[in-house]
């Protein structure tokens, strides 16, 4: 039995670190928070403290020298996620890394390879897979319930634009917000997107306009299957966190709601209302996290392919770069311009 | 094809009256708006004028003698019902009444005495029963879809009190407004009442209660074939009307919504909203006051079974008196004590 | 007041022919159905016995020549069109044309124009911007209630695909159907579109694609104020006729959905089930078409301009023909290049 | 510090149990799981054993000898609850009881009497108060937010009746559903209920009947501040578990739907579909078991009321004892009858 408990190491103590640290430490029986480094050497003491046994680190080497650590997870900055994967999987270290691995293909690539050359296992945080209402929708294209999918329509607004600091290292709107939605899309339709067009504007913050990026997008897919698809994105949907899909297939269609904190609507002498719709991230996909650390903790121990792979990742960036050029160029891009 | 057209006769050219007037003259191809009767005069001839080739007539009674009618609606004064049903059945003519036939039984019996002896048709204008949404929870358990009926909860409110003249001579709020809910009661069970539990309150307008009235009420009703029933009314949802049934069987549940003016959601900074639903009983109601005539007209043509018949009216009058008698005495009543 | 009733010709006494003289005839107190032609003798014949007065005459040429006319109500074969309004045009009668005026720009433009030298007015059949629940999206963005409009999506889709023989002079599904959804973008965003970008499949029926059509399509649209747009259509939707739009603006967002034949929830063993949607055009628009006969009638009669003109028509047929180029060129195509 | 964390013993290791001992351990920084006993020795270990430090005892009393016990949490057989409560209360330890405390007023009352006397807290376990959706039905009436309440009304039905051998010791379904039902009335209306009217049935499951139960019930109460509210019971809703209030006031009406394991909505050619509500009690509730806790526990360091009395337990049991009493004896029982 002691050999069925994963040994995590954190990189990255920071938010969403700090919550996989929790789910590792006491939602996953055969999962331990082994040790947790940051370069905020404070924010890592602080995460260590809050999980018993869990020993704090320098940095991500140290970590990867101990021979009792099975995995690492990866939650630190954009820009380290290469470099630290690389580490990793030279060191026989499983992965669990945050999207993006990098905004660069040559730097995922570089990524990849160390992965696929150590053989070790890499998942990627796309989430939003594990989430009960977006598996719903995978369910029923993928049991046939619906059919052939034929039209796919993608709804991702924020509630409110990130602050213009995140902006300029973010790789702008289409590598940090619509990069969700290009591989939900893939999850949803089980087919690869052969061609990208996209616009956008900026219409809610010039501030972001002036740093080159767009702050409200649409982008069409062609899907290998004959699907079209389009995705919506918007900075700043005012009633809160906007995530929804629609799918039309050839037998049914499928569409899914946001998630509210109360099933309660209120009437009153001028109209009926309810309270918005659940606001932040965190807390829409709170279990979706819980259930993608469990599978690669599981994909680990069983030796299984994990859920998300490297090229989940790759794939999803390489159509970001493909919108971006996309409304450089305004003009359709195919993906393997770009691949 | 000359007799397939039914000749109808209006008493009443109220806002009831105009209503199926226009139904009877425009909607219903085989029904002709044949004469008006109103005691004010005006009103007789403002409704008779709209609709091409009808007579505007003094009295009833000088309509009844024109043996070109084949049917009477009723739409006057409540009072008035019993003594012009029993005119017109005693002329032959077949009798759409609007509810209640009267307060009093003794009136009630009078009235269905004198349509059995004539053996003319005689429906009420329970409308309800032929909205849509209605019908399809009839449906639902008279197809056997839930099973066995076994819990029904009805809700009944009006949007505002009405004037307190009306309710003077309204009969109280169970036999002017929880009359509809009785029958729809009977309607949705296919079964009939026992005995009736009732308490009521003036939470709203006090001037209502010192007409020996009240303004919110709650019923139990206990069926012959064991389910159990609820109505709530009150004279005042400041939303609106708001008129929906709930029914749980063996096999499964059915319930209703409101009608809304249009099919969006608005959200903004501080909530979701929708409009209000229709509020108005007439534009709730509209396509219902069209197939209630269009029922009569053709139980009356083609001599089968009204509907809704007098003796439907007259439990819903026991029902109420049920009802009241049930307040005043704090303690079930069974029906078979009134009836 | 005699010259308040608006004396109306209709052309074409089909389907569409026949609801407009309903509405004509039946619930439009200053109109007046007073003749009818159609190039099937019989039908003409039979729509004019249904109401009283009206006259059956052998041709459009024929009713125009009368002096009592007013106004035609044109239902004809479209090819029909472009002659038939410049014929009344130059009879000085008013039009109220069902969509669209021609296929071709040259057509339309002839229209157009004669309309022009004879200052008669015209009016389009796009009804859906009088359905009450696309005209409550329209006021949210026009009162401002959401502030500047940024995202819309507009789902079209029909319940099966046309009859083959239709689909053949139909247009494509770019002039048939993605018409009105054009109209609809243009009404709802109050901005013009500057550029086209559509992808279109044969998913759904092969020998749709046999006669050179789709029945699967997207579209985007960049619009004058920014406002980016996509449109999907589908030829079929097994669970019926799909209408419905969402918008998001700078202060919110509004949404509709489709509207149904009962307000009934039934839940059973298995799941939590409600009726199909209204499943065909004419019933889930049945009150849009009388709203906009009475449009067209109020504006004839008190001379102010009609709510849509034939220029709506007009750019709704570029539109169309921009999406056709685009697909067909796999390129955005802007509205300047074919206008 | 130190002092600040509350160290709790679980009396009773079954399934309510187990939960509570999760929550404790894993979620609530500030108390900590001490030790655990139960009849069934191994439930006891088993449950100590996941939770790191707990110590497994033999028995309550030997628990309650522990000076370094703060307080304990009662889920063991409803029959033993008054007696544990007194030990407990005897040695100065503060409570957490799963309701009912018992089944009869005497052995209530004692429990509550040792409670006062030892000055200790007591807190029961009406979970459903601590609803987030409850909890914003609760709002919306104390914030004045829809006015005074006038109707309220309160459907509760399982998925299946419970087997029949726990049926023989549930108290029947006043005591054993209706209870919760009853709290809920009074926490939303914020008021006290004056009279009780029942009726009750055995449409489901014969053998219910012949225990003298039934499985299907609807209850009608008076408060005092005028308000009417109904209850209505089903032991089986084959769609599962049911469980919704919606509440009138004089400024607008408040309702609430079930929970649902995801947010989609199907399509096919028959109909529309949702899947099941959250089936399962435990499922349903699961956050308001973890926040009750935490309530518990903050009042016990705080030394603040406890949000849930065990008068608040009296009362309910009363009235379920009075509802017993009306079915029986077909009368409206006043709650000064049984109190």
């Amino acid at each position: 039995m002691a050999e069925r408990i994963l040994n995590i190491g954190l990189v990255g103590a920071g938010r969403m670190g700090r919550l996989h640290a929790e789910n590792i430490a006491r939602r996953i029986p055969n999962a331990r928070l082994h040790s947790v480094a940051d370069v905020n050497e404070q924010a890592a003491r602080l995460c260590a403290s809050l999980h018993g046994e869990c020993e704090c680190v320098s940095t991500h080497l140290e970590m990867l020298d101990d021979p009792r650590l099975d995995a690492v997870v990866i939650c630190s900055a954009t820009d380290t996620h290469s470099q630290i994967i690389q580490d990793a999987a030279r060191a026989g270290k499983h992965i669990f890394c945050e999207k993006p691995v990098a905004l660069t293909l040559a730097e995922t690539d570089a990524a990849l390879r160390a992965v696929r050359d150590a053989d070790v296992k890499l998942q990627l945080g796309f989430n939003q897979r594990f989430d009960a209402t977006f598996r719903r929708v995978y369910d029923a294209r993928a049991s046939g319930e619906i059919g052939e999918p034929h039209l796919l329509h993608i709804i991702s607004r924020d509630p409110a634009p990130p602050p213009l600091d995140y902006v300029k290292t973010s790789g702008g709107i289409f590598l940090d917000m619509t990069i969700h939605d290009f591989d939900m899309a893939r999850f949803l339709l089980g087919a690869e997107v052969e061609q990208v067009y996209a616009r956008a504007n900026v219409l809610i913050q010039p501030a972001i306009g002036e740093l080159g990026d767009y702050d409200t997008a649409m982008v069409m897919l062609n899907f290998t299957n004959g699907a079209l698809a389009t995705i919506e994105n918007s900075r700043q949907a005012v009633y809160g966190y906007d995530q929804r899909v629609e799918l039309l297939g050839s037998r049914g269609g499928v569409s899914s709601e946001n998630h509210f904190p109360n099933a309660v609507t209120i009437s009153n002498a001028n109209f009926l209302r309810r309270d918005l719709p659940l606001n932040f991230f965190l807390e829409r996909y709170i279990t979706s996290y819980f259930h993608e650390m469990n599978a690669f903790v599981d994909a680990v121990l069983d030796d299984t392919p994990v859920p998300v792979s490297g090229d989940d990742g790759r794939i999803a960036l390489v159509l970001g770069l493909a919108a971006k050029q996309s409304v450089e160029e305004n003009r359709p891009v195919r993906v393997d311009e770009i691949a």
